[in-house]
C-alpha cells in the first residue's frame, strides 16, 4: 500500500497548501487522537454535519448508533461521506489583528460508507470502541449480548482519499510589524482529564481501576 | 424575537428527542464556547467539512478567510449550509459496553450565508474575531488597514433553524447491570490553556499583558 493518499480534485489542499499533508501516517494520528468526529452527509441536496465518537481499524473508519438514526443510514448507504477531526492546540497572538490564527491538526477523509452486520465484526467493532474510550476497559467489562448487538447500527466507511493539515508554531508577521511592541506567541490549549466522578450508585468501595489511573 | 427557534424537519433532535433543545441561549451559549466549527458545504453532490475560527453576533454566525477558498465562495453563496460546534465535556463509563457514551454539548445551525463587503461592517467582525480568541487583544493591536480588509473574505450565515443537544451526568445503565462490580462514573474533559509561549522573535522585556493573564 502507498504510504500516501492520492490527491484528488477534492482532497487536495488548496489554501495554505504548505501546511497539507497526503501520507497515511499523519492522517491516521490526527483521526486517532481525536475523541469525536463531524460528519457530513447529505438530506435531499442540504447538508449535514453531526459530531459522533468513532474509531479507525486501518483505512476503515467505525462509526456506530441507533439503527433509525439519519446518520447511520447514510453511513451504511454507501453515498459520498466526508469525516473530519480537528484538535486545537493552541491561539496565535500576532502583531496585526488579521495574522491572528489558531494551531490545529485537522484530517478530512472522503470516503463510502458499508453497514456492518456481521455478529463478530460488530462485536470487534464494539471492542475498538471501548478501547478508544479507555484504554483496558473491554476485558473488565460483562460480554455484550447477540441481543444488545443486534440493536446496534455498525457502519465502517472506506477512507478512499484523506488530506491532513497541520499549523504549529508561532505567528507569522508581516515584516513592517516586528517593531510593534505588543506582546505576541502562542497560548497552548491542552485536554485535560479531571478527577473520576463516581457513579453516584456506584459502591463507595470499588477500586478505581489501574487502567484509568495511568490513563488520567 | 420568540425564544426559541422554529423546529423544522432537518432540525429536528431525532435520537435521544430529551436531549434536544431548541432555545436560542442554549444555542448561542455552546457555539459561543466553542472555539472552531465544523463547516458542512456542498461541492457538486459531494459533502465537505471543514474546521473553521467563528464568531457570533446575533443571529449570525461570521466566518473569515481567503476570497479565493472554497468554504469562503460557498458560505457567501446564499446556498443552505449547516454549522456545527460541540465540546465534549467527559468520558462516561458504563457497566456495559455499549452503554458507553461521552458528555457533551453541540449545537447544529442551518442557514444561508452572505458575503460582508462593507469596509466598517468588515472591520466590526475582525474586532469580534480578534476578541472571540482573547479578549481584550483588539484595543492593544495597531489599526488593521483597508487593504488588508480588502484582502479578506468575510461572510455572515444567518441562523434560520438550529437545534442544540446536550448530554451530562453518569452513566445510564440497564437495570440488571447495577449489580456489576465494575467501576462507573465519568471522566471529565477540560479545556486547559498552557503557559504562554512569546514568539521566538520577541523583545524577552515584552510584558505578559494583563488580559492574557487573566484570561489563563
Amino acid at each position: 500500500m502507498a504510504d500516501k493518499y492520492p490527491i484528488t480534485d477534492h482532497s487536495r489542499v488548496r489554501r495554505s497548501a504548505k501546511r497539507g499533508a497526503y501520507d497515511r501516517a499523519t492522517v491516521h494520528g490526527i483521526i486517532d487522537a481525536a475523541r469525536i468526529c463531524h460528519v457530513g452527509f447529505l438530506e435531499g441536496t442540504r447538508p449535514f454535519v453531526i459530531p459522533t465518537l468513532h474509531a479507525r481499524m486501518g483505512e476503515e473508519i467505525l462509526l456506530h448508533g441507533a439503527k433509525a438514526s439519519r446518520l447511520m443510514q447514510y453511513a451504511a448507504s454507501g453515498e459520498p461521506i466526508c469525516i473530519t477531526c480537528t484538535l486545537v492546540d493552541g491561539l496565535v497572538l500576532a502583531r496585526s489583528a488579521l495574522h491572528h490564527s489558531a494551531n490545529y491538526r485537522s484530517a478530512v477523509v472522503f470516503g463510502t460508507g458499508r453497514p456492518i452486520e456481521d455478529p463478530d465484526e460488530k462485536m470487534s467493532v464494539l471492542e475498538l470502541f471501548t478501547e478508544k474510550i479507555v484504554p483496558g476497559r473491554w476485558t473488565e467489562l460483562r460480554a455484550t449480548t447477540e441481543k444488545e448487538l443486534a440493536a446496534t447500527a455498525v457502519a465502517s466507511v472506506h477512507i478512499d482519499s484523506a488530506s491532513a493539515k497541520v499549523r504549529e508554531g508561532g505567528p507569522i508577521d508581516l515584516e513592517e510589524d516586528m517593531t510593534e511592541t505588543v506582546w505576541a506567541g502562542v497560548v497552548p490549549i491542552r485536554e485535560q482529564l479531571g478527577p473520576v466522578e463516581p457513579d453516584s450508585l456506584l459502591d463507595p468501595a470499588t477500586p478505581v481501576p489501574e487502567y484509568l489511573e495511568s490513563f488520567r
